[in-house]
């Protein structure tokens, strides 16, 4: 018999049908016995009674967790019985038959228990399966679905930049060393941010998709030795607000997709869809701090960056006063953005840069970058790096790069504030941080 | 005044168009300067008059790859002067004004000429603004997302696989080490292999897409250090025939998109879209040997495994006599394969293994994976390995895994095939090999 899935029962209703899946939870109840079986579509209850006497018999061995193939009708419950907001409330499995494909060994907890994080860590293979965790990773898989595909639809086209380089991109950030061929040492990559500007020459509109590494020793919520980074980059803007259309526009097809394919993930996260406007609320750097001294008389207009609790503020103050949960913050100092960050002609001090805050919380960085040859070298030497070690990448400025722009942004940390998660390893399927790969650095020993 | 796309022009003929580009030609007839203008959606001829005064001194300062943008008015040519075969062979610009967005400096080769490969590949960020590598590149896109949309409609969940992992996966492949955290040594990842099994008991059927790395010391036409692999993984198969059966659909799928939206493409490499049948060609390794050994006189039959030119005889065969570019060889010998293989419970010397092979070389390997605790532990002993080493991934299993299968592709390898590319390294954008990391190491000693 053909298999089908458990999504599909509502439409076999009177018929016998076959499903595969894992045994979700097993209850006894006198000589009944009923099981919730789940398969990747979802989850419906199944029931043995004595009049299928070989199925009993297996069904008594059945434990969470064991998988199997169960054969049975597809009955509609009685009025009485269904449950309106439950997958498949309405109707039950009427067991005949068990075959078992997979036995498992008992659980060393009930997977519907709050777990602590090393807990949901430490046993990745299994909790994974838990309905919450298999939330998170499907929000995911259509947040990076929707991205690749608006931008594909806007002319963008994809490239696999390299994980394996010769030196540190944005000179600063700290990285992993990796023994390369001949004793030479590699580095990994912290971003693909100079491979996509060669890109613009190619394409013109550029993105990619992939794992970054940063090797800084810091155990933050926010922090993930291995990220996912979405990186854009499009070539002839006027400026950085050409990328901040488009970056708002992506962030509108996210969000729609994420509340159109997504909606039972959010509710059981009991998160709304975030609030997207039609204009993004925009601040220069000096204008938001302006604004939080005036609320709040707090002083911070001399600050070069906005603090933690500057972004929060941001973004309480746009929800309520502008009804979105997005906010730009534009024009940071030209001394602390990476060497290829443009300068704004205007007022040099200042870049045409911006940062994207959602819910609270830096969400991407991006703006225009420096195009012209001679000026970036002067640009690479003034952050006391050496033009020389950026010769290959300094061909596409010496052969003609247009005025472009770009972000970039991490996909477990969107994922993470979409669904209100707290820890942002929560969001990476296998995180890695300063203190775990998979297991505990520290049991190794 | 907004920017046209070049390929947009045959929609604006009599109107006055602003266009903005690379001068890809500038040739000089007397009094006139013809342009060849190209942006990411083609090239356009464009003339500049004496009559457009300003712009005809402009003209005479561009060089190739010169950024411009440039107003005109989009005329029809002439009758005897259309070329039919050609992007806008039936119209040209007629250029009132020129601005340079950005110069460039003289070419260090012309770009219409043929390149040996180090200099294909020293000068990346100029050669790959060749129409050739562009059209490899875009053939790259609609590949990995023709990959990505056939698997997501078949219920596939998309999962990112760490590239940082404690220890080598499939025991045996060389594997580059990494400095982690606190003098631990950690390792860039080979394959996804036991992540996505692990995925498989979250979400049945898998897939991921993404860099992984091999440290081979190996310098061969098809070798790369970093490679972006294609890999799914499914539950609830029967054996590994059901893998081969969307292995077959998958490639179907591809191969048709990449008919449909890179003619041109293949066009200009002068090759055909594959040769897909209704049902893929199918051998033993055994049969595929007697064949080779009946139809050569070669008696290969107690080999562990095909050579290269068995390899390429099994295409020849099947195109000329099956119409198949595509050719499924199974059953590998037992110890030939790693300790996840699944044997064949029929003739347990032989595993439930498969390679595809395209156009000579083997595109893809996949098969039937274990799936019992019990029997897993033991193969990787058999295979001389430590189960205490792989705990974490050994959870999947002690807590019930579904038979299931999947397969690994290398994305570089499968562009180069449908093109005809000699050396795999010409479908990495950016490749890495034992001799480079964009430039060539020994060059930085």
């Amino acid at each position: 018999m053909d298999r089908t899935l458990i999504k599909d029962l509502n439409e076999n209703i009177g018929k016998e049908v076959q499903i595969s899946g894992w045994v979700d939870v097993r209850r006894d109840h006198g000589k009944l016995i009923f099981l919730v079986l789940r398969d990747r579509s979802g989850t419906v209850q199944a029931v043995v009674t004595p009049k299928a006497e070989e199925a009993l018999k297996a069904a008594e061995h059945l434990r969470d967790e064991w998988v199997v193939n169960v054969v049975g009708e597809v009955k509609e419950r009685p009025d009485n019985m269904k449950k309106e907001d439950e997958q498949n409330g309405e109707l039950e499995l009427s067991v005949t038959g068990i075959e078992v494909l997979s036995e498992a060994q008992e659980l060393p907890f009930d997977q519907s228990s709050d777990l602590n994080l090393d807990t949901l860590l430490d046993y990745r293979p299994l909790t994974l399966r838990r309905r919450r965790e298999q939330a998170i990773f499907k929000v995911q898989h259509v947040i990076i679905k929707a991205y690749r595909d608006f931008l594909t639809q806007e002319g963008f086209t994809e490239f696999q930049a390299p994980k394996l380089v010769g030196g540190d991109a944005e000179g600063g950030a700290e990285v992993f060393k990796v023994d390369y061929f001949y004793d030479k040492t590699a580095y990994l990559a912290t971003s693909p941010q100079l491979y996509k500007q060669m890109m613009v020459g190619v394409f013109e509109r550029v993105f990619s998709t992939g794992n970054m590494f940063r090797a800084e020793k810091s155990a933050t919520t926010r922090h993930l030795s291995e990220i996912s980074m979405l990186d854009f980059e499009m070539g002839f803007v006027k400026d950085h607000s050409d990328v901040m259309v488009m970056t708002a526009k992506l962030t509108a097809y996210i969000a729609q997709k994420v509340s159109e394919e997504c909606a039972e993930e959010l509710k059981l996260f009991g998160v709304e869809a975030p609030l997207v406007p039609e204009e993004f609320p925009t601040f220069t750097l000096r204008e938001a701090q302006e604004l939080i001294k005036k609320e709040t008389g707090v002083d911070k207009t001399q600050e070069p960056d906005l603090e933690p609790e500057d972004e929060r503020f941001m973004c309480e103050y746009a929800r309520e006063n502008m009804e979105s949960d997005f906010v730009f913050v534009t024009h940071f100092p030209t001394n602390k953005r990476p060497f290829y960050t443009h300068v704004d002609p205007e007022s040099p001090e200042y870049t045409r840069s911006f940062d994207m805050l959602f819910r609270g919380l830096e969400m991407c960085s991006g703006g225009q970058r420096v195009h012209e040859y001679e000026t970036l070298i002067d640009r690479i030497k003034e952050k006391g790096l050496d033009p020389e070690k950026f010769s290959f990448y300094l061909q596409a400025f010496k052969y003609g790069l247009p005025p472009h722009g770009g972000i970039g942004m991490g996909l477990e940390r969107l994922t993470a504030k979409m669904l209100g998660l707290t820890n942002v390893k929560e969001a990476s399927a296998f995180p890695r941080d300063m203190n775990r790969i998979d297991t505990l650095l520290s049991k190794e020993e």
